[in-house]
């Protein structure tokens, strides 16, 4: 018997969209989903065409809901366009894609933001109307910003990330609102519970997904507190981010684009960081207060995922139960 | 030459949705669009999943645009219901049926309500951009709202229409707000024209289409002082309505079931009411002091909706110009 299968507690990912996501899906499969918590970002989140939109949590739960579409990786299956091709007749902006099957998500929660319910409980009802039994929390009922500094200006997120497709080059990060943002309740929750069994920070982007989690006040130190062991999968191979412009981003701000630049930059939280065979030289060499483990980190398919989420499981319980945790296990 | 092509002035055509809709496209195809204006209801207006919804607007917009969906005679053609099927796996509130390029309308006016702009200017926009000549005015900016005194108790308008398909048997209908709404500028404008060729009361049912457009403060004395001569086409034909609730609404309330009835309640207002031979004795007998004119009303095909709307300007214009207008024209 695995030491995974002698642990019953409850596992907590912090992701951010696509990446995250698989990860969290590699997970519902290895253990049994009402034990998992994801921990969503919701700095990516922006109001437009007046509807409130959570890109992160939508991605979560369409993911972990068997709803997303496999090209994309966002937005859902078998959706139609019809809104979209309506609404550029008429002038409308077009620049943010919004499915027709996606919109009711964004028009339901925008409806029951505005007669008061939090977030939360908003995710939560989705959720469960979909069949999940996968837990997804949004980092705060509270709005949290990221606004990014640039040399075309300050931009909003979104503005950047899809309407720019990233093409600013970055000079600074801000999640506004963090400073005075209320920790989720049901996160702190679980981050003290006495039988966590793993906290787990998917492969999302550092700097605008996990982050901004962090920075809403006493999470990070909770983290740092928590029993459970944490550990994170690289969200760089070999110099070059799988998804997204993690990269280019790490590189524009000096971070330095590596899976040991990322390490160093969680190096306060992890007990275990999973990392590509051929980095796990170069993460080592800083010294850090981590065990150094490396496996296959792309995930290409469900099996990829399901795997990976097993050998994460297995670090974590292994650091829990005292084990030896290297790089070859 | 006909008189119709002598006249070059605008028209003005009082409308509701599927019936007026239904005459407002014949007008469009017999006079240069441009001169039409058509002053929709809009105390059928609500807000339903926090969307801004204008049925009669909708309806009106997409008939003359050529949007429309023939089979139902309200919402789009090729239309796609991606958004419905979704809200109804999420627990949403489905009994109001929003298409997905439907939705694309409802959720740019919600947008510019929400920054401020009037449903005027917005009905104004949406039908430029769909390439309408003929322009469509909502009865007013102000919120006036058509509500029921129903054996059910009293219902919004949309709970009896839609959600109860007009079961209740209705006691009484009040349009809140209509006392301090304030009149439709371009309207009133209209009214006074001095070359205003015709004002026109399409077949909508009169008790919930066209009195809250008279019930808005200004507009049936303007429509009583107004230069043109005003013509209505009776909605309802040997006791029975072309469509909708009209007869089962005149019933309940007493007001009797006939072309007659309806001609009793515009007296004040009509220069001519043009209804099936079958109703013109019954009409005659009243006495009434407006010129009564036969014609075939039912509108099955867009010939029939355009040999109507040439009845009736044939009929304006004969008035206009001091020519008899009798029931064998």
């Amino acid at each position: 018997m695995s030491a995974s299968k002698l642990k019953r507690g409850r596992v907590l990912a912090l992701s951010g969209g696509i990446g995250g996501a698989k990860l969290a899906l590699g997970l519902a499969h290895v253990m049994r989903p009402e034990l998992l918590t994801v921990a969503a970002n919701t700095a990516d989140d922006f109001v437009h065409l007046g509807l409130a939109i959570s890109p992160d949590i939508d991605t979560l739960m369409y993911t972990l809901g068997g709803l997303a579409n496999p090209a994309t990786g966002w937005g859902r299956k078998d959706e139609t366009w019809t809104f979209m091709r309506a609404l550029e007749q008429l002038g409308g902006e077009t620049w943010f894609k919004l499915g027709d099957g996606d919109l009711a998500v964004h028009v339901e929660r925008t409806r029951r933001l505005a007669a008061g319910d939090s977030l939360t409980a908003i995710t939560a009802d989705l959720t469960r109307k979909l069949g999940m039994g996968v837990r997804i929390l949004p980092m705060s009922d509270d709005k949290v910003r990221t606004r990014l500094d640039t040399d075309e200006g300050t931009l909003d997120f979104q503005d950047y990330f899809v309407r720019r497709q990233c093409r600013p080059a970055v000079r600074g990060i801000t999640f506004v609102g963090a400073e005075t943002a209320r920790p989720q309740r049901e996160l702190m929750a679980a981050l003290a519970e006495p039988d966590l069994r793993a906290v787990i920070i998917c492969p999302s982007n550092p700097l605008i997904s996990i982050e901004p989690i962090l920075a809403v006040p006493g999470v990070r130190a909770a983290l740092r507190d928590c029993v459970a062991p944490v550990v994170a999968v690289s969200p760089i191979i070999g110099g070059r981010a799988v998804k997204g412009p993690t990269a280019k981003m790490l590189g524009e701000l000096g971070v330095g684009v590596s899976a040991a630049s990322v390490a160093r930059r969680y190096a306060d939280l992890l007990d275990a960081y999973i990392v590509e065979p051929e980095d796990a030289a170069d993460v080592a060499r800083l010294g850090l207060d981590m065990a150094v483990h490396t496996a296959r980190t792309i995930m290409s398919s469900l099996a990829d995922r399901a795997d990976l989420a097993q050998v994460v499981l297995d670090v974590a319980d292994r650091l829990s139960t005292g084990c030896p945790t290297d790089r070859s296990s």
